[in-house]
C-alpha cells in the first residue's frame, strides 16, 4: 500500500511496519465500534434461519471470500481466508514483486482460533442482547471485524521478519535452540511497549467511545498473546 | 440498529436520526482515510485488466451486491444498490416491522450520481498517483466508501420524514405549491448548523488525520448539496 509495508514492499523497515500496525489497530477499533451499533442479532448465527445451507454469517463469509479470491485478495500473505477449502483461483494477473516473507510464515493461517476468539470471547463482551432485524448488516460487520483482526495478527510475521533482519545475531541462537521462551522475550518486550504508546494516542482520538475502548483495553493483551501463541505453535 | 433509527424503528425521532447521521459521517471519514492508504491503482478500473467482463471494481461491486441482496440488505430502504438490475431475491425471511418511509422516498436511488461524484470528483482529490498492486483491497475499499456515502445520502429521507412529521404545517404549503426553494430553505438551514457542530466534534477525534479532514471540509458542502438536489429531483 501507499504508506503501508506489505508483501510487495522492497523496503520493509520497522518504522513502516509500525505505522501499518497502528493503522490496522485503528481499523479494528473502528470496526468493533460499528459492530457495537447492532445488538447480538442471534438469527445471523442460526443455521436454520435462511433457505441456504449454514448460517447467514457463514454464507456471507464463504461467498465474500470466494469473490475476493477471484480478484486476488489471497495472493497477499497477510490476507488469510476463514474458509480456505475450495476457494476459486484468482482471475487477475499475478503480482510481479517477489514475496518478502519466508514461505513458512506466509503459509500460516490461525483464523480458526481468531473465529473462536471473536465469537466466543470478544463479541459477547460488547454486543448488547437483542434483535433489530438487521442480520445482513450484522454479518457484514462481523466479517469486517474478523478480517481486520486476522490481517493484524497475520501481519505479526512481518514484525518478526523485520526484527530478525535487523538483529539476526540476537535471534539465531534462540531459533537454532528452538528456545520458545527466549524468542518470546525478544519479540514481545517491544510489542508491549508499542501497545502502551498506541493506547495513549488512540484514547485521544476516540475519546467519546469509552465503551469500545474498554473492550480493547481488556482484550489487547489477549489478542497479542494469541498472536504470539499462534506464531510459535505453527511457525 | 441498537441505537440507530432505521426502517424498523417504531420511535423515529430527530435525536435518534441525528445520532445515526453522526455515526454515518464518522464511517465515511474513516473509510476515506482507509482508501487514502492506497494510491490510485488504475488497473482496478481498467476494463481489460482481468479475465472477467468489466473492470475489477465493477466485478467486486456487482458480485458483492448480488451476495448482499441474497441476505436481505436491500430490504432496508436506506440501502440502495449501485447495480440494481438483475439482483437476486432475498433468501432470508422478510422483516415483520412496517416501513417508516413514504413509498416514494423508499424507491429513490441516486447512486449513479454518487458513483460519478466519488470517482470523478472525490477520489482524484485524495488518492495519490501510483500503483502498489493491491487492486482487490482497493476495490473493496472503494465499495466501502461508496456504500457509506450512499447510505448517508439516502438516509437523508429519514431526516426529511422526521422534520415533516414534527412540523407538517410548515412543510405542507411548500409541498402543495411544489415550492422547491422554500422546501430547500426549511430543510437545509438546520442541516448546515448540524454540520458545523459535527465538524468541531469530529476534528477532535481525528485530529491527526489532517489530510482526510481537508477533503471532507472541501466536500461536505458538495455532498450535502448533492443530497438535497437528488431528493428534490427524484422526490
Amino acid at each position: 500500500m501507499a504508506a503501508e509495508a506489505n508483501s510487495n514492499s522492497d523496503n520493509l523497515t520497522l518504522d513502516k511496519v509500525r505505522e501499518a500496525l497502528i493503522r490496522q489497530e485503528d481499523t479494528i477499533v473502528f470496526r468493533l465500534i460499528q459492530r457495537a451499533n447492532f445488538p447480538v442479532n442471534s438469527p445471523t448465527y442460526d443455521e436454520k434461519f435462511a433457505s441456504f445451507s449454514g448460517s447467514l454469517l457463514q454464507f456471507v463469509v464463504k461467498e465474500t471470500e470466494a469473490l475476493q479470491s477471484k480478484v486476488g485478495r489471497y495472493e497477499n500473505p497477510e490476507e488469510q481466508p476463514f474458509f480456505p477449502e475450495n476457494l476459486p483461483p484468482s482471475l487477475v494477473p499475478p503480482q510481479a514483486n517477489p514475496p518478502v516473507l519466508h514461505p513458512a510464515a506466509a503459509s500460516i493461517n490461525i483464523n480458526e482460533k481468531i473465529w473462536d476468539f471473536y465469537f466466543n470471547q470478544l463479541l459477547p463482551l460488547f454486543a448488547v442482547p437483542g434483535d433489530d432485524g438487521n442480520y445482513a448488516s450484522t454479518a457484514s460487520s462481523d466479517l469486517d471485524c474478523l478480517q481486520a483482526i486476522s490481517r493484524r495478527i497475520h501481519y505479526g510475521y512481518y514484525v518478526a521478519e523485520v526484527k530478525f533482519k535487523d538483529d539476526p545475531q540476537d535471534y539465531e541462537p534462540a531459533i537454532r535452540a528452538q528456545d520458545r521462551e527466549g524468542l518470546m522475550k525478544l519479540l514481545t518486550f517491544e510489542a508491549v511497549e508499542e501497545m502502551v504508546k498506541k493506547r495513549v494516542g488512540r484514547r485521544q482520538r476516540f475519546s467519546d467511545r469509552t465503551c469500545a475502548w474498554l473492550i480493547m483495553e481488556m482484550e489487547n493483551t489477549r489478542l497479542i498473546r494469541l498472536w504470539f501463541l499462534g506464531s510459535m505453535e505453527n511457525g
